[in-house]
Formats: C-alpha cells, structure tokens, sequence
C-alpha cells in the first residue's frame, strides 16, 4: 500500500514551500488554525473506496458516517468543537439509486448525531467512490488549540477508551466477506464480537466532548490514532522535540479483542493495538499534576483515560528493552494515508 | 457525461435534508456563509481527471493551479475575500517524480498569485488524479453576501470580460493532441489565438476584486460562470423567483474566438459564448441606476461590465423570438458537474 517516493516528496515539498504561512498553527498538525488567533479550525480528510473501505463495501450509510467521523476526530484532537462540514463526493458509476439514498441517509445521520451542519457540496463522477470531508469548528474562548507540539519531558502520556478493535474490524469483515477462515469456527460469543469490532471500524466514535474538555484542562499536546498508537504518538514526539517511553503492558487492548483470540492474523492483541489505527481514540500528554482533572474528564462520558507512558528527553517512541518491536514485523507497514 | 438519475437524486436528497441548516446562506449557493451572519465563506470544488481535464494531460501544475482558482472563483461570486484552501489531492499511480513536482509548483503558483494560504491537505492513492479544493474566505466588514437569490424585476444583466473561449480552448486542445482538424489548417495569427483560448481554460483568472467590488456597490446577485451563461443564469432565476431576458447580440464573445472562425464543431461563437463554461467570468444582475459605478468598478482593471439583459417577470432564461436556442442543439448537453 506505499506509494511511489515521487508523492512523499510532493508532499515535503508543499509543506516546506507553503509552511511560511502566517496561520496561528498553519498545515501539518491535526487541524489548522485560521486567524485571528483562535479563528476557525480546519483540516480535510478522503475516504476513497479500494483504500480507506474495501471495494463494494455494501453499507453506503457507514461509509458516509464513517468519512464525516474521521473528519471530525481531527477536530477533536485540536481541543475544538466542530461545526460545519463540506463533502466533496466522487460518484462511481454500477450502483442503484438505493445506494445513493443509503449514502445520503448516512450523511444526514453523521450531521444529526454529531451536531454539524452541511455548509456545501460537489460531486463528480469518479471512477473509485470518495469522500473528502473538511470540517470547520471553533475553540472555546480564550483557548489556546492543543497542537502535536507542546509535549515536555516529565509529561505522562494518555489514551482514551481501547484500541486494536478497528483494524481488527476491517480485517475480520474482510475475512468473512472473502469466505475466509473467521466465519466458520467462530462460537456465538465471538459473533458478538466480532459484528463489534467490525462496527468499531465502521462507525468510530469521535471523541469530540473529551477533547475539548482536554484541552480545557490543559493537555500539552493531542493527536488522534488513525494510523496506529506507534506512529501517531511518532508524531508528538516529532513535533514536540522528545522521546516518549511506552509501556505494553498498560495499553487499553481493545475487550473484545481478547474474546475473540489470534484470530486477525494470528496477531498478538497488544500488537494490533500498538499497530493498527482506524480507533480514533485521542492520544495527549499532559503534566503529572492534571491526571486527576483528566481522568475526571474522560470518565464523565465513561470513555476513560489510561496512562500508557510518558515523556522523556530524546526522540521518537520507544519499548521496553526485551519487548520485540512489532514495527520491524510484517504487521509494521504503513498504509498509504499522509495529511499535511 | 450525464451522470445517472440516482446521483441527481442524491444530491436532491442531500439538499431537501440538510437545507434547513441554521446557516446564514446554507448549501446551494455558489458558497456557503458560516455564523456569525457575515462569517467565513466556504465552498468546495473538485477537478477530476477524465471530466475536468482530459487523461494525460501534461501539464500539472496548470492543473493545480486551475483548480484553485475555481474555487475561489465562487468566492468572488458572493463578493468574498479569499484567505484559505484546503486540498485532498488524489494521486494515482505511473508518474514520474517531475509530475508530483510541478503539481506542487502550481499549487504554490496559485497560492502566490491569488493571496491564499494552504491551511490543510490530504493525499491519497487513487485511481484518477483528483483535487478537491476547500476555500474559506471573507466578507468585507458589514458587507452582506451577494447570493443568486436577490434579483429583482428591473434589475440589469451583466456579465464580465468575455465569453467562450475557455471551452473552446478545450476542444482545441483535445483536437491538437488527437492530431485532429484543428492544428494542420492554422495560420499564424490562429496559432496565437489557439494558444491564448487553451490558456483561457487552464489558467482562469478568478474576478476576485471586481467581486468585492460589485458587492461593495450593491449587485442584488451573482453568479460565476462556470456551466455555461444560460446555465448559470438560469440558477440566478430559479433562486431569485424571476425569469431573465438576454439579447445574444450584447453578450461579449471572446476575440479569439472570432480569430479562429468556425473551427471548433463548426459552432457560432455566440453559441459558445452561451453554453460554454468554464470562463470564471462573474455574471450579476443590479439596479439600473448602479451600471456607472459598477462599470467603474469592473473598468479600473480593465476587466470591464457588459449589459446583457435584464430581470423580468416571470421565470427561466428567455432568448429572442428568432433566435434558434442552442440547449436544444447537439451542444446544449451539460456536463455532470453539480455543486449543492
């Protein structure tokens, strides 16, 4: 799923040309900040089929929801509330109008249940279905935006709800679509199961009430793990100018991951935690002095809050000595998905 | 190019469910305005391979840079000020490095030449090269929007520069890469002239000030060309609850246009001044008594205003008795494109 170099370098190149912007956090964090400022907070996401959804995916309402979800969630991880979407939709040909109402419906659903408005449109026709969803919202005021940046050593590091479910979900649905192994030696408690973690996938749950409440609070610095808990706390480490220190054994693994065992690949769950994205859950670092505050935070809407690790002078992400590294193992690829 | 009915039903259906949005102009319009009543400005707008620009065509940062300024056209039709884009860029496998560095380059061209900033990007692998770009703008202070809605019986119809030439631009240059007709039988001067129309489509120059410029002096409506003359102002009379008398001998047909004759499909220039798109002219309508100012207006860079009708009773887009209407004719087809 990895691009050619040339779209790596296309998009260093914007980022260097275009990053002398006088935006109060210009392109490459979560969102963007538009002045003045603590203006309007932006960000753009794509949902393309045969990439971010398997091809024929037959549920045109989740892929609707799921697009303006993903969108959303990079809201969430600024401290912002969101407020308005605009969807450019690319329209394949084959499909009945019963898919278009679908997909439709599940905008609307999307607006309804996480309280934005429509604000415009454009669509075309496509050969591959896609929806590239930006999301308009705005800081409480006086807030300052909680960028990938702020992260300092003695800092802890924080997740919300679990992870692993999602990937899980998009493997398993893949499994059972294909007539896979999954299907056939799952007892009635791993179907359970599993149509959760395919809807773990499906319709991620922004943490939109946490982040603001985060960043309220005075987190240091936010992201939220699409591409992986690894690769995303990557980023804050990047961005920060530190090390961060994990520690395996007190990553929330997503429950029902356990339930249904080494199914997805016969991974160890803490692996698919630590690898694979899609959770949408938010990732931050905060002083020590603020858990209590932010655990209350988390705890209001029963989502929760788990200390994973912290931060620490150096660079990038780091394991326990012994523990192997899953990103050299053949789970450790990235998918082809860079925002700047 | 006619999409299927359930995509038309789709946005219909978009649109019915999501127009009583609490917005203070809501989807539908060339851009949406955002609360507070005169907030950011927003509309999105994708340029996709194999609709908006042939497959294989070999300038890429035109592209980017085409892209861009359509969006922003639609902020000059509600008399706003560009700030931002946002772009989801989709890339699709089988360029070279030099390809992705000049789509870059156009995206920076752009963001030069017309003032804007890239607040935020997506890219992903895709089967077609697509941009979807975001554009967030600004009204000037206590400046109301010009929306399509505000005509008014009495009311002029104006339109600026001229019309035709970029759709022709486009026929062109899909007959010189085909090794068609066109290129064998031009004379010199021709040469010029198809070069500048093929320019006319590529590099479109958004009316950005003359935009601010006709709100600023009270236009009751605007609309920027982009589906064809007829077509877009038959949305001015829709919105407006008016019907439009045109004089096709007023409307100013692209010099070039005249230069070449007859050579794209043996048309009529004013046929193409008509239905052609894809000009970013702005076309307005105001009261009578506002024709110097906004002649002023449009004259100060040497864009310039023509009359080219006026708002009546009644409903729809009427030519004069005689005039055969050319959206009955072989190229009175439009192109799927529909913005919501």
């Amino acid at each position: 799923m990895t691009g050619g170099t040339g779209e790596f370098e296309l998009i260093d190149r914007l980022r260097e040309r275009l990053g002398r912007s006088d935006l109060p956090v210009g392109p490459g964090d979560d969102a963007a900040v538009l002045p003045p400022s603590s203006g309007p907070v932006v960000t753009v996401d794509t949902s393309l089929e045969g990439v971010h959804f398997p091809r024929g995916w037959d549920d045109p309402a989740g892929i609707a929801y799921r697009a303006i979800a993903v969108s959303l969630s990079d809201l969430a991880a600024m401290g912002a509330t969101p407020g308005q979407v605009l969807i450019a939709l690319g329209v394949p040909p084959g499909h009945e109008r019963g898919f278009w109402f679908s997909l439709a419906d599940g905008v609307v659903e999307a607006a309804d249940r996480l309280g934005v408005d429509l604000a415009g449109g454009d669509v075309v026709r496509s050969p591959a279905l896609f929806l590239s969803v930006t999301a308009i919202g705005s800081l409480p005021e006086g807030q300052d935006p909680v960028t990938r940046a702020g992260a300092r050593p003695g800092d802890l590091v924080g997740v919300t709800g679990s992870l692993g479910g999602a990937r899980a979900g998009l493997v398993l649905r893949g499994d059972l679509e294909s007539d896979g192994p999954a299907d056939g030696e799952l007892v009635q408690s791993q179907r359970a199961a599993v149509t959760r973690l395919i809807d773990r996938y499906l319709r991620p749950v922004p943490r939109l009430e946490e982040g603001v409440a985060f960043g309220r609070e005075g987190a240091s610095a936010m992201i939220d793990v699409s591409d992986g808990l690894l690769a995303d706390l990557g980023h804050i480490a990047g961005e920060s100018g530190v090390g961060i220190e994990l520690e395996p054994d007190s990553i929330p693994v997503d429950p029902d991951l356990q339930e249904i065992g080494d199914l997805p690949g016969a991974a160890d769950p803490v692996v698919f935690a630590l690898l694979g994205g899609d959770d949408y859950e938010l990732a931050l670092t905060f002083p020590p002095h603020l858990l209590d505050p932010l655990e209350q935070a988390a705890g209001q809407s029963s989502v929760g809050l788990t200390v994973i690790g912290s931060v620490v002078e150096g660079e990038g992400v780091e394991l326990p000595a012994g523990f192997a590294d899953p990103r050299s193992g053949p789970l450790g690829e990235h998918g082809f998905e860079h925002s700047f």
